[in-house]
Parts: C-alpha cells; sequence; structure tokens
C-alpha cells in the first residue's frame, strides 16, 4: 500500500469520514428498523452488492489504514472515536496534555444497546478505557491498559449527551495511573460510572514482537526510553 | 408495535439475522478498504439510500424489538451476541446453567480493533462482561453490573478463534460473584485476559422506573423475590 502526502490523507479522511458517518446512519437504522420481512430482504442484498463495490481492495487485518498515524496513535477506523468508524459511537475528544487530561462528549445510540434502554455495561467500560489511557498517552504515556476496574454507580442511559473525563494519576517509569468519569451533560454532579487503569508501555523489543504482522514501526503505545 | 406470535418472530429472526450478517460484512469492508475517493463517495450515497429504506418504520431507542424477548433477556440487536447486529463480532455462547457457566466462541474482526493488529482492551472487557452477567443469569441470578475489573495478561489479537469462559462464584440475596477467562482456542492453558464482577439484581420498584420509557415488563435484569 502506498503511503498518502499529508494533503491526500487529508482528502482522504474526508472521504472515510463521510462515508463512516453514512454506515453510522445505516446501522443505527438497521437495529431500529421494523419495516416488512421482503424489505428487510431487499436491504441484505443492496447490502452484500455494496460490500462488493468496497473489496476491490482490502487491506489484510493486521495492516493499517493510509489514513492513519501509527505514531501518534491516530486512528481514523477507532471503535471508540473514528470517524470512519460504522461501530464507533463516535466519541469526540478534547485533550488537555499538560494538564494530563482529556474530555469525551458522547451520546450512544440505540445499536450499543445492554439491557433496554440503557448503554452496554462494555460499552461504559470502553468509553472509560479510551479516555484513560489517552490521558496518559497525551502526557507522553502511551501503554497497554493493564488492569481496568470500572465501578458502575447508576444506569447509563441511550439517546443522552455523556461527558467521559479521564486523568493521569501518576506514572513511573513503563506505568502510569489514570482515573476517569462518566457523567450526563446535563447532570454533571451525579457521576453514573467510574474506571481507574493501570497502564503499561511496551519495551521497544517486546512492541516489534507484538506488531510485527503490520509491517510498521507503531510509536504510540511503546516506551520511549 | 404489534407483537408477533413465537412463529412470526422465528420467521422474522431469521430475516433479522441475515440483514445482520450482510451489514457485518460490509462493516468489516469499510473498515479495511483502499479504494479510489469516488468510491468511497458513491458508497455513502448508496448507503444513505439503504437507511431510507430501512428508515419507513423506526422504533423509538427506548422501545424492545419485535424479535427481543426482554423477560428472558434475549435480546437479537446485542452488540456482543446478536445475530441482526451490524456492530457484534458476534460472540456465540453455550449455557451451561446447571454449572453456572457458560462458554462463548468469537473471532473478533478488524472493525473493533485497538492498538494495531490487537482487540481493542474495551472490547475484551465487554466479551468477559457479558459471559459474566450470562453465567450468573442462567443460573437464574439476573443483575445488572456493579463493579467489573479486568486483568489484561497478554495482547489480544484480531482475526483469530477465542474461547470467553463465565462462572458464577457465588450469590446471596440480589447479589452474585462471577470470574472470567478468554484464551486462543488453539492456547487454551494460556490466559489472555481475566475479568471479575459484582451483579446485583435491581428491586422491583426499582426496575420499574429504570424501565419505564420501554413501556414493558423486564423481568431479565430484575430480583425475582
Amino acid at each position: 500500500m502506498p503511503e498518502l502526502t499529508p494533503e491526500e490523507r487529508e482528502v482522504r479522511r474526508e472521504a472515510v469520514g463521510e462515508l463512516g458517518a453514512a454506515l453510522r446512519e445505516l446501522v443505527d437504522a438497521a437495529v431500529r428498523t421494523e419495516v416488512p420481512l421482503d424489505r428487510l430482504a431487499g436491504a441484505a442484498s443492496a447490502a452484500r452488492e455494496l460490500t462488493a463495490l468496497l473489496s476491490a481492495d482490502l487491506r489484510e487485518v493486521h495492516e493499517i489504514a493510509s489514513v492513519d498515524d501509527p505514531d501518534s496513535g491516530q486512528r481514523w477506523y477507532s471503535p471508540v472515536y473514528g470517524p470512519g468508524s460504522p461501530v464507533a459511537p463516535p466519541m469526540v475528544v478534547d485533550d488537555f496534555p499538560d494538564e494530563g487530561r482529556c474530555v469525551g462528549h458522547v451520546t450512544v445510540a440505540k445499536s450499543l444497546e445492554g439491557p433496554p434502554g440503557l448503554v452496554h455495561g462494555g460499552v461504559v467500560a470502553t468509553l472509560l478505557d479510551h479516555v484513560l489511557a489517552r490521558s496518559a498517552r497525551g502526557a507522553g504515556h502511551g501503554g497497554l491498559t493493564a488492569t481496568l476496574t470500572v465501578t458502575y454507580r447508576r444506569p447509563v442511559h441511550l439517546g443522552i449527551p455523556l461527558v467521559v473525563t479521564g486523568r493521569l494519576v501518576s506514572a513511573e517509569g513503563r506505568r502510569a495511573t489514570a482515573t476517569a468519569r462518566l457523567v450526563a451533560a446535563d447532570d454533571p454532579g451525579t457521576t453514573l460510572a467510574e474506571g481507574e487503569a493501570l497502564l503499561v508501555a511496551l519495551r521497544a523489543e517486546r512492541a516489534s514482537e507484538v506488531f510485527a504482522r503490520t509491517g510498521r514501526n507503531v510509536g504510540a503505545w511503546t516506551s520511549r526510553s
């Protein structure tokens, strides 16, 4: 796969984001539709045609997308924040690296439902995991999650604006600790869920092994020293 | 929305599963495609047409699907195991309720990637969360997750068959504790990730509040006594 120039990458990111947005609407309609059976069958057949159109040139499962930057960790198809991801909510995250902090804004749709009307507990964990790792990475302590603890205090409803904040608490060598909190945007004083994580950066040799199949240099999860 | 007869529900579940499978292939192609820009734009426009087709009859975000059974907790669009979900891997789970145990089989695709080539940490948490809650629910201790702890022991790669086992450890009143373990199918002796959860069943009054907007009786997460 040829690498893109910065300009080409920007243009492609736009197009990837547009397709991502269209597919997120399709996913939402698919999990909420009660149209008759023949329409469901027609939609399945149209979806297969669309798949064929996109399958003319596919990356292998370990290859990194041309729109991505594996050194900064910017992932255009991230299942959490990726503009090109059909499965992401997607969360929009503001970074405050000098404060070791980041703040995500997200409204979770029907496709990520757990108990009726509520956000799936695993999705709550995923949102927290992202801001936990990101607050540390932003402050120069990129790493993989080693342990994650989530405390669910109240049910989190679908379809309402949520705010998810991550904060780097401490860092020493390859290890960092972060905490996170999820609230409803219209009731920021009430914690709905909390998370805590220990993040550990990979040693360079270990990173070479783990990411060998990507065939690329992957900096964002690797110890700098 | 009219309730379906058991026969109608079976027929609709088939059609919903077929559309789900087609959309999962579309999602996979969308996050792996490197086709030219004009094809991306064409795909976005085709996806929007498909959305319009399915949007002729949509449930509200809190409404329960006609194919679902909210009393047993069977959810056809579950983001973890739902045959109709475009975002689920989907995991296939065998239940052993007499042993308080369930075993999930799943291969995670590119759309749920975290670090390059690896399953997103939040997705690992989601798979564990599901078997944790399900092992308890199968044994009659349905509840919402109150705390979830995940220990990530080794990177979990995309595209390989995984086995995720949940086990009810203890239960008293409305509270249950469960543990879970995730391994590669071809190396079952090596733990890749572990989970532990405290699950708490809602009191009937509280369940009425939490699920009020569904307009249905929701038994699967509610205390029976």
